[in-house]
C-alpha cells in the first residue's frame, strides 16, 4: 500500500515537473495535456488519473512554484529588506519566463470563481502572499525603515495586487512596460532606506 | 446603404445594452450568447453576425463602459484630485456589479495573448487609462499636491496595476478585501492634501 502510494507521490511529482517545463517554454495557449503526457512519459489517459483537467494541473504546477519560493526564502531570507530584494529577483526571473507568468495570471482570473479548480489554490496563494509581505513591512516599521504613515497591512494587501497587475500590462505590451522597475519603483516609495 | 448602416450600428449597439445587462446580472460563467440575443430581440444566429464569439462581444461590452467613463469625466471632470475621487466612485460602483468586474478581469488575462479577440482593445484601454492617470499626477505635481518624490509616470503605471490586481484578490476572497478601502490607501499615500 505504501509502495503504491509513494510510487502514485512520485509520478504525480513527475507530471508536475514536466508540466512546468512546458508551460515555460509554450504559454497558456501553445501547451496540451498531450504534450505534457510525452514529456513526463506517461499515456494521456494515464496524465488524466492524476490531473482530470488542465486547471488542476495547472492549479499544481503553481502550488509547486510558491512551495519552490517560500523553502527557499526559509532558508536564505528574513522578512525584511533582504526579502524585498529577493522578491524583485524572482520578479527578473519572471520577466525571462513569460510561460509561467501567463499561466498565473490567466488562472488567477479565472479561478474567482468558487467551484473553480484552482480557487482554493488561489485563496491560499493570496493569503500566504499577504502575510509574507505583513511580516516585512511589520519587520522594515519596528526597524525604521518604513516611510511614517504607510500602514503595513494596507502596504501587503496593494503591494501584491501591484504584483499582480504589473504581470497582466507587461504580459499585454512587454515593450512598453518596465515590470522589475515598475515594482522597484514602488517599493522604494515605502523605504526610508535604499532598496539598492 | 447608409439607411442599412445605421440600422446595423443600431442593432450592434442594442446587442451590447443586453450583453452588458446579461454580464452584470450573471458574471462571466452564467452568462451564454443565447440569453444575450433573447434579451436583445434577436436570434443567435443575428447576433453571431455581429459578434462572431464571445470574446468579441466581451470586448465591445468593456470598450462602451470605458467610452461612458471618459464621456462622465470629459463632462464633469478635470484632471487632479476631483478625477481621483471619481475613480474611487467608480470603485464603489464595480463593488456593487461584480459580474462586469469579473468580465473585466477575466478577458483582460486571457487577451495578454496576441491574436485573441481582445488584445487590440486592451492595448488601447491600457495606454488610455495610463495617460489619463499621468495626466492627473502631472497636475497634481504641479499644484503642489503630489508627495515630493513621486513620478507621475511610475505611479500612473502603477495606479492602473494596483486597480487591476486589487480587483482580482477581491473577486477570489470578496469578504477579506476592502477594495475601495485599500484603493483610497493607495492614492493618499501619494498626496500631501486630505483624497477626503
Amino acid at each position: 500500500m505504501t509502495g503504491g502510494y509513494l510510487k502514485g507521490r512520485m509520478r504525480r511529482e513527475d507530471i508536475i515537473t514536466a508540466a512546468i517545463e512546458v508551460y515555460r517554454e509554450a504559454g497558456y495557449n501553445g501547451s496540451s495535456l498531450r504534450e505534457v503526457a510525452k514529456r513526463a512519459g506517461i499515456t494521456h489517459a494515464g496524465l488524466l488519473y492524476y490531473f482530470p483537467t488542465k486547471e488542476a494541473l495547472l492549479a499544481a504546477v503553481l502550488e509547486r512554484r510558491d512551495a519552490e519560493d517560500t523553502e527557499r526564502e526559509k532558508l536564505d531570507i528574513a522578512p525584511g529588506i533582504d526579502l524585498l530584494r529577493h522578491l524583485i529577483a524572482l520578479a527578473e526571473y519572471n520577466v525571462a519566463h513569460r510561460g509561467i507568468v501567463e499561466v498565473y495570471a490567466r488562472l488567477a482570473a479565472e479561478a474567482v470563481a468558487p467551484g473553480h479548480p484552482a480557487h482554493e489554490y488561489f485563496i491560499r496563494h493570496y493569503r500566504i502572499a499577504r502575510e509574507s509581505a505583513l511580516a516585512t513591512f511589520r519587520t522594515l516599521a519596528a526597524n525604521g525603515e518604513l516611510r511614517p504613515g504607510v500602514d503595513p497591512e494596507a502596504a501587503a494587501v496593494a503591494f501584491i495586487a501591484m504584483e499582480d497587475g504589473l504581470q497582466v500590462q507587461w504580459l499585454t505590451t512587454p515593450d512598453e512596460i518596465d515590470l522589475v522597475g515598475s515594482l522597484r519603483f514602488y517599493l522604494q516609495s515605502l523605504l526610508t532606506v535604499p532598496l539598492g
